[in-house]
Formats: structure tokens, sequence, C-alpha cells
């Protein structure tokens, strides 16, 4: 079924992955932990005990850089069997502090599309992660001035955007939401009755995945970039 | 000068120390965090540490305990010049766990107050730290009900509450804050001719701690107790 765009008031963007670059820097940390700790074992196991361990500390820790240097320092203790050096822990403590201090590269077409849009749309940024990190990467951006707030979610599930939802005051089919996560910006928007563009990442989260059965008859549009948006909206 | 405040149209409620325990729990933690590490340093000289190092993360790390941990973490291995063991550096870590796991003890009156106060008032709840752990304190505390919305800033300076009256849509004559901190409730909003109210608790972070000489001349109310307040509004 043809979505009516024409009834969107609110445009949602997703910020990391679908505004700027970040899962990459993810994925170098863990290329740099897995070498700090080869002593002990396999980069493969490590890459596992890591990720079990991120997802264990999830419900605790939520989303963003400080939880992932959390399970950082707990993951080497626990792969080197209580082993691991002082200096290496401080080694694994600066992968997260460099990872808050990197510059924000903005992914292509970005800066037109915002200037596009905000001129007939009320745009948001709706992200996870920590409020901090994500304000200061906003900030660094310079693309505060294309968006009317920026909403900072402890996750992206119905409820959360449910919520978003009524304090924005606008129907779910006047809300489109723009993002690289199926899991965390598309899905849930289907759920309930809003509109959603998904533009992939050439990296995704091993969390954020999602089969094929659960998209499977959903109704959203995909997009190889975000400049093809300026053809629909 | 006397405030009116028949003009008040919205209440803000700091959350940590107005409405619940939370000082007391990062005292706690800084005790247990002195006794792992009382073989490398006197306890006053390990508490100094620890502080300065919180000080040199904040505008990387915020606040909240996730940055706690951290600091405390890092603080270790200086403290201890890289000789402290990764079973204490687990230990450390499982702190801060036990913090974001800790039940939420409301302090006196609170119920009464918001009880009576929303049906006249629209509330919200602004505070700063992990956005996931105070969501996760609101929902615990039962509160959820009596407000508005939750607005977690990345810092309480005079620009985020300026932010938050726009977003609000209201005058800074309409709005009040009610809270413990001098330094993060009470004199920003003074200085962006808000409305504010000063609750003391009976534990302040250093951090959050102002001179007289601040305070003085400001056009703010100190009361003893939440429930003082109902006298007034």
């Amino acid at each position: 079924m043809e979505v009516n765009y024409k009834n969107i008031k609110v445009i949602g963007f997703d910020a990391d992955d679908t505004l700027w670059v970040n899962e990459t820097y993810f994925r170098d940390a863990e290329v740099e932990f897995g070498k700090l700790l080869s002593d002990y074992e396999t980069l493969n196991k490590i890459d596992q005990e890591l990720f079990k361990k991120e997802i264990e500390n999830l419900e605790l820790y939520g989303y963003g850089v400080k939880a992932f240097t959390l399970s950082m320092v707990e993951s080497a203790l626990e792969i080197s069997n209580f082993n691991v050096s002082a200096k290496t822990i401080e080694a694994i403590v600066n992968i997260g502090k460099n990872m808050l201090d990197k510059p924000v590269e903005l992914l292509d077409g970005v800066e037109e599309v915002l200037d596009k849009l905000s001129k007939k749309y009320r745009l948001i940024l709706a992200t996870k992660g920590d409020l901090l990190d994500q304000e200061r990467k906003l900030e660094k951006s310079g693309l505060t001035g294309y968006f009317h707030h920026i909403e900072v979610l402890s996750d992206k599930k119905e409820a959360n955007y449910s919520k978003l939802l009524n304090h924005l005051d606008i129907k779910p089919s006047e809300f489109l939401m723009i993002g690289n996560s199926l899991k965390s910006d598309i899905l849930p928007l289907v759920n309930i009755k809003a509109n959603a563009i998904h533009i992939p990442f050439h990296t995704t989260w091993a969390h954020e995945q999602v089969s094929a059965k659960e998209t499977n008859g959903k109704k959203y549009k995909t997009m190889n970039s975000l400049t093809d948006i300026l053809n629909l909206l």
C-alpha cells in the first residue's frame, strides 16, 4: 500500500549512522580491544565475549560509549581470567575516551537534505545513547539549527515512540522516521502505524539486526541514500 | 522582594536528593572505594584523588553513575601506581552496578506534595545524570503519574533551563524550580528571572557547593522540607 506523505508534519531523524558515522568507531574499538587481549584468547572469541557482556549489561547500563567502555573493562577481566594488567585496563578506558572525543563525520548529502526538508517540515533528532555524547555530536556536526529539538531516548521501542508522539502532540500518520536500524528506527514505527524510511548503513551492530521474518510484509520504504528522500518529499 | 506565585504554571522538580535519596549512595560508594585502596593511600588522599578525577572527566563523561564508575577505575589505577589487582577493578565495577540497582527511597512528604500540586500545576521532573538511570528511578519511585514529562538535562546551567522554558512555551516568571542544589537548581533559575525554592539535603557533593558570595542578594526561598511548600502554593 502506498503511503500518503502529504500528511507528514514532523520528520524524526536517527543520528548515529544515519546522519554521521558511528558504528565504524565501535568496530575499530573492538579491533583495538582484541589486540590488547590477544595473549589470552582468539580474536573471534574475544569479540563474542564482549558482545555477550554488552547484552548482559544492556538493561543496567543502556546504550552508548560509557556503557561500552564498562563492558570492555569487565570482559577484559574475565577473558584474561583476572590476569590482565592495570596498564591494559588503562588502555581500554582510553579507547572509550577517544571514542567520545572523535570528530563528527557527516554522511553524504546530509546538509542538503536537512536544509530542504527543514523548510517544509518540523525536524527532530531522535537518538539513543549517552545524552551528553549525543548533544556534543550534534553540536560538533553544525546541524543544530535544522532541528526543532533533540530527543535522546533510553531505548527505541514502540512505547518510547508513542510517548514521543504524544509529547509532540501529533498522530502517528503525521510522523515519519528516517534511520539505518530496522530494529530501532523502522519496525517500532510501522507497528504503531507511523511512517518509516530505512537507509541502510554498511555496518550494523549485531544487536540491531533483525531476521527477514520480522520485516516480512511490513510497510516501510528502503532507500540507498539520504538524498533519495528528496524525490519523495 | 516578594515573588508572585500566582503566575506559576509549571513546577520543575529536581529528582536526586529532592524527591529521593541519592548523594548518600555516592558517599557510601566512596567509602567502599577507599577501603579497596587503603593499602596504597590514606582515605583522605583517595577521596581527593577521586574527586579530582571526576572533575577532570566531567566534560567528557557528564554526570551519573557510569561516569562515576569509570572515574573510580581510572583513579584506582593511578592511586595504586598501576599495582591494583584485576579483582579490585572488578569490585570497583560492582560498586557502580550496585548503585544502579539500588531501590528508590523517597524523602518525607514527597507523595503528598506531588499529589496536591499536580492538581493545580503542570509538574515536570528536571534532572541530570544518566538518562536510563533517571528513567528507571522514576519508574521505581511510583511517581511517574504525577509528572507531565521527564526532562533529563546533560547539565543544569542557564542555557539548559532557557531551552527547557522555550520548549515548554512558558515565560520564566511562570516557572518554579524546586531542588536541593543551589548551583544546579536555584542560581541558574534566579539568573534567568524564573522562580526557585531551595530545599537543602543533608549531604551535598563538593562540586555542587557554592560560596556565600554567589548567593548573596539572590532572590529565592529556602525551606526546611518539601511539605512546607504547601503553605505557599
